[in-house]
């Protein structure tokens, strides 16, 4: 298909001029921080210099305003070029893109990140920000109904990550129209060549295979370029254009060359690069703006009614996660993930509730965990959820949406040897680890119904990653309906001031630790009981009271392996708080099979009669 | 493209008898177990009586045979089948089957794993299994060179996963002839249809795109079926069988139904089940043996030359990482493998001298984990490389080698806030938290040079998950070249028996703490050094020593978060060892930005002067 010739002459020559600025700039930062990615930042800048001038509706002076078109750089490396663009919309200062780039205290890092009002992700782990894209587009098109576009600059080499896969094949299924993926493929990697080099036929295959429409042009002809984002934003599915452009276009001494990748160009070469390309300039450009949107509705305050248990009734802390997720659906701003458990995770009570708040992500929990980052970009308040073994698929999805600074409820089901028959592929037995080091997380893991509901319904509210963990099995509702379990408390279920040792569990092993303490009060043992729901932050008080009061005298048990776990949180909290204290972690420290939940507790010494062992052991040495 | 009639009437009828056998057997031991996926189990039985009658070339006396097919359960919840299987050739016996199914202390797994002699992996976490099989395929037609064909049976829900998809393109890449994926299309998943359901057009479309021959067939027409796995093996790339299949198939009651997901059958139902089915049947099938393969090349004993290192010169261990790779490379069992970042981790010093083999995964790290996974599947020691950050991505895939009981080499550069500039989603700054929970593991992180290429070379005949962390700056060497580093030891590189203070690093901070020692020193302050390389195994005999001639003042320094990482493991170390002390836990608590290395240190509260900081508190605090 002919492209339409819609430019005139003079408006071609203001684009060349825009985009020999983005190259000029995307040099000279480069250069002057000794440091990035400026032939990656090249390959581009003709398809940015269109974009922004002629398709991006955006108030660069309201970047949170609710109409604007989304711009996300999924090649996070190519960043000279995003800062390039961000000073020829005038967001930023040519001083401070030359200046600042790269440097110690300044918001134009290395990779992008939210830092920067214009910046909805943080990028530079490839294969994200399409994935991100894709939730965004979903809230456009299905909660916001508004006629915003999402642009997303990837890296051909990216497309070697399923992820990219997952997220066009959900732009497809869910009829995203509103997302357009830009494929920069200059045939170059890091290393060399490209797996597919400039084989844009297999490119357009695949994407058209996955559900969208590919658009494949000359990534250097601006009236091709031009026209590819228009039949882009009229498009009636989501698009891909794939660009056929060079690697470092516009420097001889780099185009098309290997070797120049994540290097900057020497102070002379630099210079006579920017001389070949016409000199620095300082063009303002000013691209179409959005149509006003509607103002967001006004949030109107609706009374939570959280379920209500019987104690002593055995419930599953999974089937409590899903009735106060249906409870919280009574805020609009709810929404829901799963990966195709929701019948496990119980995610299928608010799906039930609230389909069109509910979106199933079949077996993909990266583009899951994306979705998510994606909808909390537009004032959302997604919760995603699998099996906690799981998530681990999605581990560098959380990490990047922790330094995203994005706020999102996680939940894990089906945690630790408690699982039973399944075996250890499903177990979750690092989950605990993992999300306690991801950067300013909040872990909840509940023992019983009433405080996995009450704390699901403070997840909501709160900032960051936000993970539940959840067990599979019913065990007995421990507290009354009306107990508060804030964030970073904790719960004494058993004990007084004279007890002999602390018990300390989380989720399933505080019902161990209960029936230990009731063996040895048979014994004349006094056993304080202590139920740590939230691991992180951790309940640092109630440790100093317990190690004031036992002697010192702590059992840590937790249904994961030993390391970075529950028991950890209690050492680092200790050792933060430089109380000496005795303590005995119980933990799954072999490989589990299949079995029932108590074979299996039993056999990873983690069973009621592990507890009562340690407690005796504890106070033999040390009475 | 019409099946060859070669079947006669009588073979195919003993083929249906054996797939009715095999559905049995899937009914009964999951009714018997009371859990388990039979539906699941039932959809691909035809295609598994085919697949073992006449075309998967397996000894089943000799399952570590040189010249076997390999036959991987990717959907391995069909775990049933499997083990039907298994009896159906005489593996276990029908007694096995039924009665350990799932219980505690069996073999047979609520999912499959290594346990059994003839499961290579274990399945489970879906989207799995086919990037493994890419990995032996690998092995088969570039190292082994051998005629054995990889047999994959995948579900459809888990083509959703993006690692099926960065399989097939790595299999069509690679042209694995050797490897078929037999996709059973049964329309439902866990928790109801599949994304694309019957659509076999689509599948179809996606596979070819992928660069694999895809062949559509009818999963319940037997001789359809034995022909399209005749074509797959004698293709001349990577196949995928798409099969159109029944969930349930042969039941009445649950064929083709929703709901059926993960429920083995009432023991009525099961009754009548297996009545309609014709009865127990006690089949004893005999397959194709394969030709018998040369026998393996006696290794021979290559003497190894590690790099040697000038004391005091500035190398980068991830340098150290290349050049010890590189000299691994003499044993012809040494393998490497990496995302498309070969120049940064140094493995392309390896793949220089060894280019047949080295295998780019590009950007694809799922599947250069999995690939590692199936290299040593047949014997070979994988070496597989990228960014810290980035082993994030194959996150789940590390969890389940560990599960897999697999032996392989991983190597995390670029670790920490010390990369500097290019900011926070490159710095890898959960690794140690998320490597050392992973079940078995081998976590090091050398300071120097020396240490690090010692410690390479001792990763290549270890068992388990081995991860190295290196660090992206030169730092001085600070080791002689003959000097020993065993795993699970320490270094001590400063003070005597008299010491103030212990300050314990792992590698760029232990050069830290040398610099706040010898500050300390100036203020009459005897600090000890600890080089912790060997995070897990950790060496308490060290941090015992030091607590006891300290008198318990330790202060742990990571470039890594705070929590689960060195502090913890020292932490977790002292707990176990029932020896009260006064760690001072120095970590990367912020999120970092750019920065030069040593502004980053310092913000990040890791740097020397924080280190001496510590050291006074804690004097201050403890004299």
């Amino acid at each position: 298909m002919e492209a339409e010739r819609t430019l005139r002459a003079e408006e071609v020559s203001q684009l060349a001029e825009l985009a020999a600025q983005l190259r000029v700039d995307s040099i000279r930062c480069s250069t002057k921080a000794a440091s990035g990615h400026p032939t990656s930042s090249l390959s581009a800048a003709d398809l940015l210099a269109v974009l922004i001038s002629r398709h991006l509706r955006y108030d660069w002076a309201d970047p949170r305003g609710r109409a604007n078109d989304h711009l996300i750089f999924s090649k996070g490396h190519a960043s000279p070029l995003l800062y390039a663009v961000f000073k020829a919309v005038g967001a930023i200062t040519d001083q401070e893109l030359v200046d600042t780039y790269r440097q110690f205290g300044s918001r134009l890092q290395g990779h992008p990140t939210p830092a920067l009002p214009w910046v909805d992700v943080a990028t530079g782990s490839l294969g994200q920000g399409l994935p991100v894209g894709v939730g965004i587009a979903l809230a456009g098109r299905y909660l916001d109904q508004l006629p915003f576009h999402v642009w997303v600059l990837c890296g051909d080499s990216e497309t070697a990550e399923g992820s990219i896969w997952e997220a066009l094949d959900k732009a497809g299924h869910y009829g995203l129209r509103n997302l357009t993926a830009i494929v920069d493929v200059n045939r170059f990697g890091q290393r060399g060549e490209t797996e597919l080099e400039w084989d844009l036929d297999t490119y357009r295959r695949r994407v058209e295979a996955f559900g969208c429409q590919a658009i494949v042009v000359d990534g250097h002809d601006l009236v091709a370029v031009d026209d590819a984002l228009r039949r882009a934003r009229q498009a009636t599915g989501p698009t891909v254009v794939l660009a056929r452009t060079l690697k470092g276009k516009g420097v001889p001494d780099v185009e098309n060359q290997p070797g120049w990748h994540g290097k900057p160009m020497k102070p002379e070469q630099a210079e006579r690069a920017v001389d070949a390309l016409g000199g620095v300039r300082q063009i303002r450009v000013t691209g179409p703006r959005p149509e006003p949107a509607p103002p967001a509705a006004t949030p109107t305050r609706v009374s939570l009614e959280l379920p209500r248990y019987d104690k002593g009734a055995k419930v599953a802390t999974r089937n409590a996660y899903g009735d106060a997720l249906r409870a919280l659906g009574s805020r609009p701003d709810v929404i829901a993930l799963d990966g195709e458990v929701s019948d496990s995770t119980r995610a299928d009570r608010f799906a039930e509730a609230y389909p069109d708040r509910f979106f199933e992500m079949f077996i993909s929990e990266q583009q899951m965990v994306a979705a998510a980052v994606g909808l909390q970009v537009r004032g959302y308040r997604p919760f995603a959820s699998t099996f906690a073994a799981f998530l681990s698929r999605a581990y560098d999805f959380i990490r990047m949406a922790a330094i995203s600074r994005a706020d999102i409820a996680l939940s894990g089901s089906h945690a630790g040897v408690e699982i039973g028959a399944d075996g250890p592929s499903q177990m979750g037995l690092e989950d605990l680890a993992a999300m306690r080091a991801v950067h300013g997380s909040t872990v909840l893991y509940p023992s019983d119904a009433v405080s996995c509901a009450a704390l699901v319904a403070q997840m909501v509210d709160r900032k960051g990653i936000n993970y539940v963990r959840t067990t599979r099995g019913a065990h007995p509702v421990l507290y009354d309906n009306d107990e508060s379990f804030p964030v970073g408390g904790s719960k004494q279920l058993r004990g007084g001031s004279e007890d002999h040792v602390a018990l300390i569990g989380a989720g399933v092993t505080v019902h161990n630790c209960l029936a230990a303490a009731e063996e040895l009060a048979g014994e004349g043992v006094s056993a304080r009981v202590i139920d740590l729901y939230s691991v992180k932050p951790l309940d640092s008080q109630r440790l100093l009271d317990a190690v004031r009061d036992t002697g010192g005298r702590l059992v840590v048990v937790e249904d994961h392996y030993p390391q970075g776990g529950l028991g950890s949180a209690v050492l680092e909290s200790l050792a933060g708080l430089a109380v000496p204290a005795r303590v005995t972690q119980l933990a799954v420290r072999g490989l589990p099979t299949s079995g029932t939940p108590t074979e299996l507790m039993d056999q990873a010494g983690i069973g009621v009669s592990a507890v009562v062992e340690a407690a005796r052991a504890l106070l033999a040495r040390t009475r």
